[in-house]
């Protein structure tokens, strides 16, 4: 990774390529499940921005070099804010459900850190109705993340889910007032651990020691099976309708998504909160199972408040991957490369300059025909045209014929073998297609150092 | 096409897809041509960003909201810049000579208008090597612009080419000295006129009305045979080396791109002089055939002096596509249109919320074999699921067994025929593939119209 403005980072062309690639499958992949395509503006007016919580020191304003005045737009630090005001902006242009997806820059002026950026690409599915949004549709969002997971070429993941009803019903059956200082405190169990959260609950927030107790205990509850978790939240021995209504929610998407083929990688973990305000139901982050110091790379929820039509609420849910997050991880490490830096398969060499024409002739025929190739640019000795192809990794060389008319021959570098071809048949051995591959030597290694362990 | 802030334009989801379809087009011809991927961060120091001449009004600073001192950095207004300073920072992990594509975002302050936007897509090649770069590398950007535009289903477009050594070269044998300011008020000929022209010429720049004339009389050499612009040339009497080397390279080009089959899209125009200091050869702009009065779709050229690592300077040739300006045509206008607004070939129906495990499975069947699709969220009446489908242009709605346990049956909606089909074979009919067309009859009626000619 190339930063040299901190938290911006910049790739060399043959991890570009792998960057790329990704996205194409994830984006092939939100069309498998039907999501509908949007990009938004990067600028959104400051007060849609602040409408969001504990986010406003994050934001870059914008402001032009010679007119410093105009302060009223900044660059968004999310998709979910400009998505729910392209929803309200164009409500009759679009038909409900609206399941959409969004693969776009986002920035926050935060201290860049370990997957950390300033500038990050984000991969974001939503699914927002006009009436009421059924549960159904939290787990089909989240099983599209399994899925979606389970295809891309990288070390694998584990959602922890929660539902903001369950914790906020608790904290209400044990007679808290401030539900949302506590949300906000315990969502900083990562940061601080529990010592510090009981701390924060009874110094700050005011709660008593034994609330502050309760608080992390429901926070300890893990697991895959539904009725271990109902068993394990009622032995706290606290009741509410709102408890009741976010434990058969979370327990409606763990059932479904236990399939019973392989590790389920669905799992409740009751102490995670999400800070932001706008959720109301389901949350979900995601880490790499062997690398849970490395920050989420998934996170998402339920929003049944966030967008509105004139006094209508429009209930949502969505999630949002860290395309640059998981890159810092893969490409950082070494687990994932490019078979090679240039999307050519051959190099036409160049006779002379006098006969281009042959080599821009078979390059047309090549290209009609999908094959990706290049005309080298002078008359260098052919040491020196080969030499090209070695550095970038493109596997064929092609030498016109210099002193006859037939379409000359075909070099694969690897194997030195030289033989006549024809540009109207001619195609690279799949051998040498260009692909991104997951190196599983580097990744058995990176676990044995026990980074982000 | 949506615009809440002026000059940022927003589409709907069928227009996105469209978007996304030229730009996947697009990049694929790229790297047919071998051009390597990279991207650049969206932010450029403020010194990088003014190395440019004439559009230091035009840059969007940075600040963080609570922290607005931070104001050395901003957005960049180009690829051309920022490609640049990223080349000399990779200098010792590129290949040279570096042949690139770059697809983003960038983002100017200026008056929106017709095709000119505050934020725009541009697609952009750069061939640059570290020695000298031969008049053949101008030459292949130009024919693969050519080619690209080709295969785009967009109007057709033409090149207009020129080159900066030729005007100079010119504009020095007359003997006049403000040569910049010459080539930077010839360049106002579209805005201004030629009467415009002639008065800054005179006025402002100080030149004798004789060589304002001359200034403006090669301006209205046109066409594609190079022997016919050199004696257009000649016949004005001026001489001088720079203006045959640039004679030369404009030569070379128009004889290499005169293939013989049908029109040739690239023509000199010798009024075409570009703005921007950093041109030193070839310059091109492209415009839509029939609508001349729409702006530049496509524009680039030569750079021997804005990419520099110490003390070596490194020669450069590019162009710029403005895809969302492209866009701004076709889809404002009705040109392009997706064939259907979702990528779902399928809705799978929902028979009751108990069988849901029925559609799922027959969803999961379809995605592993590539056919995209949906299960709708509710059990409401089939009208209702079938009305969902319809609205979104999904061409099958596919009904579980609710009784027994075959696959069901598959409806295709235009024909209302129903069938039993099986997940693991069945396939959606080629008609009805997502894709985008261009709309013949609303390009005659625009034509007819005379807008934009």
């Amino acid at each position: 990774m190339l930063t040299s403005i901190s938290g911006y980072p910049e790739w060399l062309p043959e991890d570009r390529l792998v960057e790329l690639r990704l996205v194409e499958m994830i984006q092939r992949q939100f069309e498998l499940y039907g999501f509908m395509p949007i990009e938004t503006r990067a600028v959104e007016p400051l007060d849609v921005l602040l409408k969001k919580g504990e986010t406003d020191k994050e934001i870059y304003l914008l402001s032009r070099l010679q007119d410093s005045e105009t302060k009223d737009i900044g660059l968004h630090f999310d998709m979910t804010v400009p998505f729910a005001r392209y929803v309200s902006e164009n409500f009759n242009s679009l038909s409900f459900p609206f399941r959409r997806y969004q693969i776009q820059k986002a920035w926050r002026g935060e201290r860049p850190g370990q997957g950390r950026f300033r500038e990050f690409l984000q991969a974001d599915i939503d699914i927002v109705d006009s009436g009421s949004l059924p549960i159904y549709a939290d787990y089909e969002v989240l099983q599209t993340v399994v899925d979606i997971l389970r295809v891309l070429p990288i070390p694998s993941a584990r959602l922890y889910i929660n539902n903001r009803k369950l914790l906020q019903g608790f904290y209400q059956g044990l007679g808290i007032d401030a539900v949302t200082e506590t949300l906000r405190t315990v969502d900083k169990l990562d940061k601080i651990g529990e010592d510090g959260v009981r701390k924060m609950l009874t110094e700050t927030v005011g709660l008593s020691a034994e609330h502050a107790d309760k608080c992390l205990e429901i926070g300890r509850i893990t697991g895959a099976d539904s009725a271990e978790i109902r068993a394990a939240v009622e032995s706290l021995g606290v009741t509410h309708d709102l408890l009741d209504e976010g434990l058969a929610e979370l327990s409606f998407i763990l059932d479904n998504s236990s399939t019973g083929k392989g590790e389920n990688p669905i799992v409740a973990d009751l102490s995670i909160a999400r800070g932001l305000d706008y959720y109301t139901g389901t949350v979900v982050e995601t880490k790499f199972v062997d690398f849970p110091k490395y920050p989420t790379i998934v996170a998402g929820g339920r929003y049944d408040n966030l967008v509105s039509v004139g006094n209508t609420r429009l209930p949502g849910v969505g999630v949002s991957m860290g395309i640059t997050r998981i890159l810092g991880l893969v490409l950082n490490e070494g687990l994932l490369k490019a078979s090679r830096k240039s999307p050519s398969s051959v190099l036409i060499a160049l006779v002379s300059e006098e006969q281009r024409g042959k080599s821009l002739h078979i390059a047309r025929k090549l290209r009609a025909r999908g094959v990706a190739c290049e005309v080298f640019g002078t008359d260098a000795r052919f040491g020196a045209q080969i030499g090209y192809a070695v550095d970038r990794g493109i596997p064929y060389v092609w030498f016109p014929d210099g002193k006859g008319d037939t379409p000359g021959e075909v070099r694969e570098l690897a194997t030195r073998e030289q033989t006549p071809a024809d540009p109207d048949t001619w195609t690279p051995d799949e051998s040498h297609a260009l692909t991104i591959a997951f190196d599983e030597d580097a990744y058995e290694s990176l676990k044995a150092e026990g980074k982000y362990a």
